[in-house]
């Protein structure tokens, strides 16, 4: 599948129909029929489930069950085969844990985070964001966390923290929902931020630069990808800071002209 | 209403341990194991039951497992013959609603009740609140609201605003967890920051490869050094993203000097 190309900025809507929830490799039909339920309470319609493991989840009976009168979204939910993918026609996104990490961006907690966005997305009128939910049973890997500009935490009991996948969504949604009707307050003046396809497509030019260099051995990269993509994921790139950077590489990589 | 004084109890604890959730004529046992985990998730710890429609729900294999790890809050939890019983020991009861109703007191945001909750609770070390839900089909009827001394109501979607009864209770208890500053967060391991010294050196190197390579003319430098300077400051840099970048840097020029 491919997620189609968003719409022109003009007609995206209320900021609550801008932001995305993504669940990573869910295991349970219940889980997702019961987060589209409660994604719609809050007035989110925008679900992606990436690699879900029975790829006919969305017509399940029980997802449909607990979607109860949620089956629109379940319906219009998209299935994507990687994250970045989801992920590639948003602006912000946000990745929830509940581990402590080795990380180099810091973890907010929820409410936070849901201002943070809502001022984002209050900003920008074309500005898309997401909620990334990992699977059930491993959460997010840290891989996929660096995909995401940010780390929200849902502040819960230290003696069991263990929220269901669905109950998860809810809180967040409603924070989300909240952030928004509360953001009509004036935030910081707006910037343009790359899509993320974009800043991937940078960071793809960034690492073909270190391996024509000589600096980077492609058979041992080490962190060099990673720790490049937490740097600039932690950036939050403009557009034109990711063509000027691209325009430069590319620089660097022409062969030097004949003559002096 | 006002918390009424009471003599000082030893041994109550923490003001959540001190929140009862009271679900009235629940219908589905796994509805009631969800309660139990998601209250467990927040903190909370006192569940009462009025009149269940399967008086051996505590015991059902269903709420057993949607408690998962919550089945201590299952095992202890009561069951109240009515909701007058359910109340008897508590000094202030919030009623949930969802419907528009004529009644005599007003409607509060769940947010704003968790905070009159809260403050009810600290103040008073020997006073005892309830949240109090009706059935998954009916809700509360105006008798029971009755009961309470005031009414909390979840924002939600106009057109959908049918929360699952479990993601209900997950919202107040998680509200109710905020409003009594229980928020304890886990903080990302502090990192290391490049100093601004260190940070300038690479800006100078930058802007040393973009005219070496012709990319910047040094003549109409238009606002390269500003651009950089900006996208740089805001992603706080690392020692190690520091010395990768110029290390690339490097070897990128030397390719260039060297030529073909």
């Amino acid at each position: 599948m491919g997620i189609p190309p968003t719409p022109a900025i003009s007609g995206l809507g209320s900021p609550l129909q801008r932001v995305r929830v993504i669940l990573v490799s869910p295991s349970h039909p219940g889980n997702v029929g019961s987060v589209a339920r409660a994604m719609k309470t809050m007035g989110l319609t925008d679900l992606t489930l990436v690699t879900p493991r029975d790829a006919q989840v969305l017509s399940s009976a029980e997802a449909i069950a607990l979607a109860s009168g949620a089956t629109d979204v379940l319906g219009a939910a998209r299935i994507a085969s990687a994250l970045a993918e989801a992920l590639a026609d948003t602006h912000f996104a946000l990745a929830f844990t509940s581990r402590r990490r080795e990380l180099s961006h810091g973890v907010v907690p929820l409410r936070d985070a849901a201002r943070t966005l809502a001022a984002g997305l209050g900003a920008n009128a074309g500005a898309r964001a997401a909620l990334v939910f990992g699977s059930e049973t491993f959460g997010l890997s840290n891989e996929e966390v660096d995909r995401c500009q940010a780390i929200a935490t849902i502040p819960a009991n230290a003696d069991y923290a263990s929220l269901n996948l669905s109950h998860a969504v809810q809180l967040a949604a409603y924070e989300v929902r909240m952030a928004c009707g509360a953001a009509d307050v004036p935030v910081a003046v707006p910037r343009e931020i790359a899509t993320t396809g974009a800043v991937d497509g940078f960071l793809d030019h960034l690492t073909q630069a270190a391996v024509e260099s000589g600096f980077l051995d492609p058979a041992a990269p080490k962190r060099f990808d990673t720790r490049m993509r937490r740097l600039f994921s932690r950036a939050r790139m403009e557009p034109e800071e990711v063509a000027i950077l691209r325009g430069l590489l590319a620089a660097l990589l022409a062969r030097r002209r004949k003559g002096p």
